[in-house]
């Protein structure tokens, strides 16, 4: 039993917002998640991010969202900002499905490096990453300026 | 004697592959910048990052290199790449109205947040980043994998 990775569409966007809050509950971070369905609907049709989706039985039941950034030192870059299978779901091969479309997806788009980041508490994802030969790096702190 | 601060066009590219080069060699990471300026050339052209750039007397002394990307959690968000003031150009405030004019655009274009990294020994970068009121997120692991 297998998943389907398909790209998503306008209509997947109600699921990929469910599975952010999903993933940012497991992140003990709900609270931090304010941007709506209607700024995802903007902001998918504008552009500014993608997203791939595996589907069972016609139900979503994860996803990768993703955009094109730049590295100053390498080019151009995949940034991987949400990863996330439904819990009930997991330990199936579904994740794996979905990220080797995604590396599929950033090299198919010429990319040199595809990127994204991992809480240091989070071990399975941690495991997976290092399973999947990536580079882990600890020495980069996050700054960030809020504007609202 | 201060600076000033605009968009940077094409012809700036040669001077901007040179201050990353610097910033790197500050990071002592010089070997790791292998995107030539041919590179940045038709990255530039295709949109994937714009760049302001600080000139004094018609010679730029610093620029900050960022895109647009996509927070799942806050919406539309402006990601600065690489922001570098050259060495003998440093304490004089041209970072500050660099990073000023970086904060402006981002509202502008109605991000809801601006974000960077910044390795943790670099004490002077964090400094300024803390007198800007900027949070500094210390959990996260950054991970990659490499195409080429």
């Amino acid at each position: 039993m297998n998943a389907t990775i398909r790209t998503a569409t306008e209509d997947d966007l109600p699921t990929i917002h469910d599975l952010v809050r999903e993933l940012a509950i497991y992140e003990k971070a709900e609270h931090e998640l304010v941007a709506t369905l209607d700024d995802y609907r903007q902001d998918f049709k504008a552009g500014i991010f993608q997203c791939l989706v595996a589907e069972r039985e016609k139900e979503v039941v994860g996803m990768c969202l993703y955009y094109i950034t730049y590295s100053t030192w390498k080019g151009k870059m995949m940034y991987l900002e949400d990863f996330v299978v439904r819990e009930q779901m997991r330990q199936q091969g579904i994740g794996q499905l979905l990220f080797d479309a995604f590396l599929a997806k950033a090299q198919q788009l010429n990319c040199r490096l595809a990127k994204w980041q991992v809480f240091d508490w989070n071990e399975p994802a941690i495991r997976f990453y290092e399973k999947n030969k990536a580079t882990i790096e600890k020495g980069w702190w996050n700054g960030k300026i809020f504007f609202k």
